[in-house]
């Protein structure tokens, strides 16, 4: 159940990628190449720091065919993806907290801290947003979109699982994910904002 | 003889990357990085995917040498060097080539299957320009150069290598190159495109 | 005392990162994430070239949880942490030679020759501010601020302990470190400058 979400939560994030190309005017291989890192990218960079060589993605063939194909489709169907930008919203969101949760177990297993844990579950999320930002000639957007609690979401998702394992070994990955779900999905709603320098 | 030419190549991408440099107006440390990131960016990244630590270019004295002098040559005859592009351009296609498939043989050395060596063979090839490119602060040539077929020839190249490599061991690789080459030569001269989004 | 020392650059570090994204106009999370990037992600780069993974930061929870502290002190403090520029100044020159000389121990103790020793050293100095610099949306300032001897001095000063660590295994990495030190100071006292393309 859960890698079936995480599953579904890549080819989201590959969609997310893709769109991101095709807003740029990339071509068709760039578009390729944003939906491949903006799926693969943060779970990537976490397996080369916690040295799990080569990346588990790099390694699973039917994941990087079906985020090529999910990228093929969005070139071809942009328009149409557009308009589902409300439940990419959500699929999204629960990408992000799957990937964080998922993220801080493996930290956990290479023996990371706390802070570690946090760190390399939040970069599991939006390691690969990042990257396809950076790609893109932009300003990553976990950066400064205050309103938007999005890497905070995932570090404390993260953190959650780590506070829970001991505890609940099987409920803290579902517990991680879920609260950097709500952390987002409420936080919007109820208006709440990161601060910024006066 | 292939690695002669992949030298050879390995040099070529550091004279296009130290005019890269040059034409950014950076200072004789900027022009050197940029010449030592598009020489040994790609290979690198692909050996930290691949779990081959240090990189092997970061092992290879002689070539870090021979980088940096044709970095400093470059920064000192530029505008000599600049008349050389026509000669440039078939030199760094046959080195695109070139890494493309020597980075598909390692990539498969790692256990990869086809996609992963196609992506990690692509990336051997363009990684340093990319690098280069982002580091310029500007947005990474391959992902919207419709008319010039560089990333997306390397990824094929790669995978013919990986086609051919289990029925002529020796030949997959000089195949896989040449595939690289020409796909890139021709496709310019046939006008070949990639599509861009409508 | 070069642990303390060390341990004291890279808050300095984390400081000069969280400056620049007060700058930027970034919120709590891109202000802490620069200053985390800016003080550990030059030696975790090393880390994972010389295949040190987890890299050591990330195991450090008592160094990751100071940079988050300083990251915090800078955001809240901003005003007062920008007239402490000289200090910070002088700071930032300790903690660039320290990691240059340290990183360059490392590498070497991974087998690196001297051109990857130097490369690698002068890499954990600037590695985290050519990060920062990048996710900031700017052109690596080591690339082109041809009258700071910035990367050449930690370059140089990393060269200087391979050429030492046999003579004086124990004073090479002061006298490194110390080399970096005076050659950017000095260096600017003097005006000396690199050469830029004619």
């Amino acid at each position: 159940m859960i890698e079936l979400l995480a599953w579904l939560g890549t080819l989201v994030f590959a969609a997310a990628g893709a769109l991101k190309g095709v807003e740029k005017g990339f071509d068709l291989l760039g578009v390729l190449v944003l939906a491949l890192v903006t799926a693969v990218g943060g779970g990537s960079i976490r397996d080369v720091l916690v040295g799990v060589l080569p990346p588990s993605a790099l390694r699973d063939e039917g994941l990087l065919l079906s985020t090529l194909l999910v990228g093929l489709l969005v070139f071809r169907f942009h328009r149409r993806a557009l308009r589902l930008s409300r439940l990419l919203y959500y699929l999204d969101t629960l990408g992000l907290g799957l990937f964080a949760a998922l993220g801080a177990e493996k930290a956990l297993s290479a023996g990371l801290g706390p802070l570690g844990v946090g760190i390399a579950g939040a970069l599991s999320g939006v390691g690969g947003g990042v990257l396809r930002d950076v790609l893109s000639g932009e300003v990553p957007g976990i950066l400064y979109r205050a309103g938007d609690l999005y890497a905070s979401a995932a570090f404390l998702g993260a953190l959650l699982f780590y506070a829970l394992h001991g505890l609940y070994p099987e409920g803290a990955l579902v517990l991680g994910a879920a609260a950097t779900f709500l952390l987002r999905v409420f936080g919007r709603r109820l208006g709440l904002s990161l601060p910024t320098p006066r």
